[in-house]
């Protein structure tokens, strides 16, 4: 193909595909999506929900704005392996550049973290590496930070690898406690003071870099530019 | 004694006698010092300044600000016990209420925190519990902080009990991380934005509290007080 002169537009990259992982009520899942409709997330979109539980709510939302939903439980597919392989044909038959896992409470084997290496993320409620890793998930998280008595909390958005909370730290944000906090207030206040911003956001700065071929998860050139 | 009638005003109960604790520049005790000069702790004053290295800048602030100071190694004093006995030597004779570790670097036994209990607070360069315990201090610190890829740092003021870094938190504030950061850049952000803050505030706070009689390191009634 010709060069293309200065004065011709190259079409833009396609956007980068977004699997949301939920296992709940889907909060952040809807977060995502309503960036997307308010043009808050413009480089990627949300092409595929997957439910590790059956009648989470979080699927209703997916329905509610077009968005194909499947739910893939390990205990409808026999083994943690034959779980992870549903998983991952649905992925991959999605075109799924980024996995975003939203309230996602299942575990993920290293075999499918390293397949998807950098092209996974996950958000913590809470500032990493505080109250982080194996059995914080959930009001747990937020119980022990007042246990401990913090004054500041917040959110993590992180890569996902084989070890629980220890990818890379891709944003985080604090967020204040307050004098008679219980988990569930603290929990609301991170959420919407923290969670629902920075996910989003992440989203969209990646999927912007996976657009642009400036990812390091994708090694191969920006897809659709010509070369 | 008769009970004062209301037209009567009490004479106010004595400020709080701050005791600082240093092994180097003095930062926050300039920060102390500079918010009892600008109005900012006015229920408590500065009578003591103990260094426990010789020549440390810290002592010249002290004598700027006209605070008696001492140096008190735990070489000179030939063991731990020793050292620790000239410490509480000087913080009695002072009829110290509050004493404030900044950027103190000695060890303290479980003998002098429980003889202080509640009364000694601290500042420390991340939020706990992040970052925090044997080890950890000065840019070691911030070197961790760093090299885990946290985008939010900041600072805590806690009691100091016989855990390093274990006592009960007092307050903290959240600092971001800047790409680019190095740990120097770091440390001397959150000096500014959260150390230089938090430490004389918690300082007014607690003397606030020993002056009205309402802090529970105080079990006696407030001092000065008629009853």
């Amino acid at each position: 193909m010709a060069k293309a002169s200065n004065s011709v537009k190259r079409p833009d990259p396609p956007k980068a595909r977004i699997a949301v992982l939920i296992s709940g009520g889907g909060t952040n899942l809807q977060a995502i999506l309503d960036a997307q409709k308010g043009g808050l997330l413009t480089d990627g979109e949300v092409t595929l929900v997957i439910s590790n539980r059956s009648g989470a709510f979080g699927l209703e939302r997916a329905k509610n704005a077009g968005v194909p939903a499947l739910t893939i439980t390990r205990k409808g597919c026999g083994s943690q392996e034959a779980f992870e392989d549903a998983l991952m044909k649905a992925l991959d038959e999605n075109r799924t550049d980024l996995i975003v896992l939203a309230g996602w409470l299942a575990i993920l084997s290293e075999r499918f973290t390293r397949h998807y290496e950098q092209r996974i993320i996950n958000i913590h409620p809470a500032l990493i590496p505080s109250f982080c890793g194996e059995g914080f998930y959930g009001l747990k998280v937020h119980e022990a930070a007042l246990a401990k008595g913090v004054k500041v909390s917040g959110a993590t958005v992180h890569y996902v690898n084989e070890i629980p909370d220890g990818g890379a730290i891709i944003a985080q944000k604090a967020v204040r406690v307050y004098p008679g906090d219980t988990p569930e207030k603290l929990q609301l206040r991170i959420m919407k003071q923290a969670e629902w911003k920075l996910l989003p956001k992440a989203a969209q700065d990646i999927s912007r870099q996976i657009r642009l071929g400036a990812h390091p998860g994708f090694a191969k050139p920006a897809r659709g530019q010509n070369e």
